[in-house]
């Protein structure tokens, strides 16, 4: 798991690895710690000041600097990527501890990855997906609905189809741009998913379809959920030729988990932030954004940097851990009170080999229990050894928030043998990353927005306050919450921001 | 209205005035400002350093001292009581920009406020109520249910009762110490308060009744919030005798609207931090909660405390952005993320006389319309001028939230003038309190919670970390929201530490 380190000195970006504190992969660029001074903190004076050094304040910076600006990437962690990491295994190799998976219609991501030389592979999905309910375990094929035709009653497979086209359909009908001026958004803004969906998944395995796809989707309870929101990202899920589906979202083939990145996706950000070289400043998180005649001063940990703009590209509920000068907007604040992150974690257990596949199966579980009841074969592509990777989400991420690694490692490996048999019980390795108790995300993947939220905040979202230009996964319109969107938001605010210089 | 000083220098309580920005009561206490050094901060070793110099945390404050341990209440502000504040009138004499009513059942406030010698004194509550509904105004006697009979038609009237009898029924199954241990927790918690009422106030004029309710009750609209949350809410509106029910929210007379402090409610806090004297220091928002050994070090802008125990006691979406190390646990800080603050202004405009008490108007409006959907007669006891205070809330709030003063008053005064006529028109006063753009606030007057909150992390609200302990109104088991709940959060946790120093 990354570290985080709360009153480090800044560090540029130069010999030391960047990726996470466990993580060491080989050929992975480098950085050394600045012999920071005790007393007066480094300052600088640039165009831009972009705080987050995720995919989205990256990118960001990549094109200001392409157009002509000076700008400098403030990055609280010690590591580049934000919620993309790749950690070290004990046994060699790498495996991912955030976002890892791209699919069809996340163009930008994958054009970014393609500038900088990062090729994709598809992931593993041969052989059958695995139904784990009412304490039976099913083999299934791996198409049709959520991915699959899972072996249910008819009338629960029937209606799981309407509930989805219904969602598809509704989702139609929401501006990816304003989802808060849909013609029914205040309709759809009212309720809890869970409320829709219990009055329309009316056969109990129909919810359970719906309940395991909402929790893979969102790392949240329908109940955490508005309706307007759910719909909202379904039509996130697509592109300006292609709307979202809920399909898109669950998929494997075809789908959103489609291709995974060689070396693991952290190298996009690593290469990414590699080619702006000392304009990243890591260990440096910043406290306060104070406008000051015409410029900002933006002050982070032993670094003062002077701007004209500022691009604040992180989690919304962090962006207002920040203290402006002057106060943000009520609406942009209120809003950011509002959209808490999920709760996510994730635990990968390597094995000499994927043995599950010699079994038929591709490693993808669906499960009405345990503590991880979605998995995924998370093998490198020339499968050198097996990794099974599992989420751990909402409600059953929340009771382990204060549990041992130990007790968290534990309870997933419980759950493999449970799906695969013994031999799960003993990797050779095992990682874990808790998202909840990262300081520099508390939480994920991503935000979530309740009922009300939308409707009344929503156009907060990307409306700049006077020179502070807002990106993130969050603040896209297409792929909110994946890769893709961080890549999208920090292309978006970069014409923003040169359109305001 | 109070203005924020961010970046001001510590001050200690002794000589100017203690009340906020354009305030200047005649015989309030007052404070100097400490020439204080422009490098090394001052520091202070206490046994508890108090976060806020609310009701809460001076409130805690007393008790500490009284038990014989050194304590600093460091408060954000220029002046103490948070929520609590006196605006002064141009033309004299004070009204309150915060909370101002007590009523039955809110004993600790009640007694708090008798052993400082602030006296009470009835709300006006003489003559009618006016109802304003579909543009027709109907004054209308006030007993009975809402703290009325509105004049509405009986089906509505008789759906309204079934609707009030059947939610103080809910909230009688709420535990106040633990509303996710109620029985029906689940079900109650995965739903607005919007979709059960629509389930259950069909008839329209009864969901008009309960929408106003709900907006003067949370300055929140019934989207915004968790059934579960509402039933808790209606049931801390009680004491250990009584039970709460929404009647003794929504009443003046036998209400929590029933009683007034002469001389405004925050001569309250201000008599309470006259008894701790220089112990209060003001000016200083605290940035970092730091353990170290067996001690922690709170660092406030400039002042540095050291203390064994650590009481945080403002709201926590703002506890949230204090800097904590070790990390707070996951589910404290995910609490924090999903806890907003509710929308809520005041306005108060002042005439020479009460002149709608000659119409037979108590001052008190219920409407369907306009920026201001109730008022109450805010008048002083000796009724040596006339004063209507109105609220705005939520939705209505929001909308203004960007909107100049001068705006904000011509649309309230256009409201006071349709319920009152045109003396309305014409104010020698006007002072407005506007919540949501208070640095330290953020929204008023309350955090509320959307469905799936209190079910998943209730029980972080009041569990201490280490040795930081949480109090404000939020933490309240009885009267959360209201200056009593402060109080007894206070009262709380001055036990809670003392049991563990």
């Amino acid at each position: 798991m990354a570290r985080e380190r709360q009153h480090s000195q800044p560090t540029r970006l130069s010999r030391r690895t960047l990726l996470g504190g466990t993580a060491a992969a080989a050929g992975a660029l480098t950085l050394t710690t600045t012999a920071a001074g005790t007393a007066a903190a480094a300052t600088r004076t640039v165009d831009v000041a972009i705080v987050g050094g995720g995919l989205a304040g990256l990118t960001a910076a990549r094109d200001l600097v392409a157009a002509g600006k000076t700008v400098v990437v403030l990055e609280a962690r010690d590591r580049v990527g934000g919620r993309v990491v790749n950690l070290r295994l004990a046994g060699g190799g790498v495996t991912e501890g955030g976002g890892e998976f791209i699919g069809p219609t996340q163009d930008r991501i994958k054009a970014l990855a393609d500038s900088l030389g990062v090729a994709t592979f598809p992931t593993y999905n041969t052989g059958k997906n695995l139904l784990y309910k009412d304490g039976k375990k099913t083999p299934y094929a791996t198409d049709g609905l959520l991915g699959s035709v899972p072996p249910i009653d008819a009338a629960g497979l029937a209606n799981a189809a309407i509930v989805q086209a219904s969602l598809d359909d509704m989702a139609k009908q929401v501006p990816v741009d304003a989802p808060w001026s849909a013609a029914k958004a205040e309709e759809w803004d009212r309720q809890t998913f869970e409320t829709w969906l219990r009055a329309n998944a009316v056969i109990p395995s129909a919810k359970f379809l719906l309940d395991v796809a909402c929790t893979s989707i969102f790392s949240a309870e329908p109940r955490e959920l508005s309706l307007l929101f759910v719909l909202f990202y379904i039509a996130a899920a697509g592109n300006e030729s292609n709307a979202g589906t809920l399909e898109r979202l669950t998929e494997t083939a075809n789908g959103a988990q489609e291709l995974r990145f060689v070396g693991g996706s952290q190298q996009v950000p690593i290469k990414l932030a590699a080619t702006l070289g000392d304009r990243v400043v890591l260990n440096a998180p910043v406290r306060t954004i104070s406008q000051s005649g015409g410029q900002y001063v933006v002050t982070a940990d032993g670094v003062t940097v002077t701007a004209k703009k500022v691009v604040v590209a992180v989690p919304p509920p962090l962006a207002a851990r920040i203290s402006y000068a002057p106060l943000l907007p009520a609406a942009r604040d209120q809003l950011a009170q509002r959209l808490p992150m999920a709760s996510v974690g994730k635990a990968i257990a390597v094995y000499d080999t994927p043995f599950w596949r010699a079994d038929g199966l591709n490693g993808q579980v669906v499960s009405d229990t345990g503590v991880v009841s979605s998995t995924f074969d998370n093998s490198p592509p020339d499968a050198s050894y097996g990794a099974l990777m599992g989420f751990i989400e909402a409600d059953e991420m929340r009771a382990l928030d204060a549990a041992s690694e130990a007790e968290v490692r534990a309870a997933v490996l419980k759950d493999y043998v449970t799906y695969f048999g013994e031999k799960a019980a003993s990797p050779s390795s095992f990682v874990l990353q808790r998202w909840n108790n990262e300081a520099y995300t508390r939480g994920g993947p991503v935000s979530i927005a309740a009922p009300g939220v939308l409707t009344q905040y929503g156009p907060a979202l990307r409306r700049p306050v006077g020179g502070i230009h807002w990106a993130g996964t969050e603040t896209s319109t297409y792929w909110m919450g994946f890769m893709d969107g961080a890549v999208r938001s920090g292309e978006r605010v970069a014409k923003e921001v040169l359109a305001a210089l």
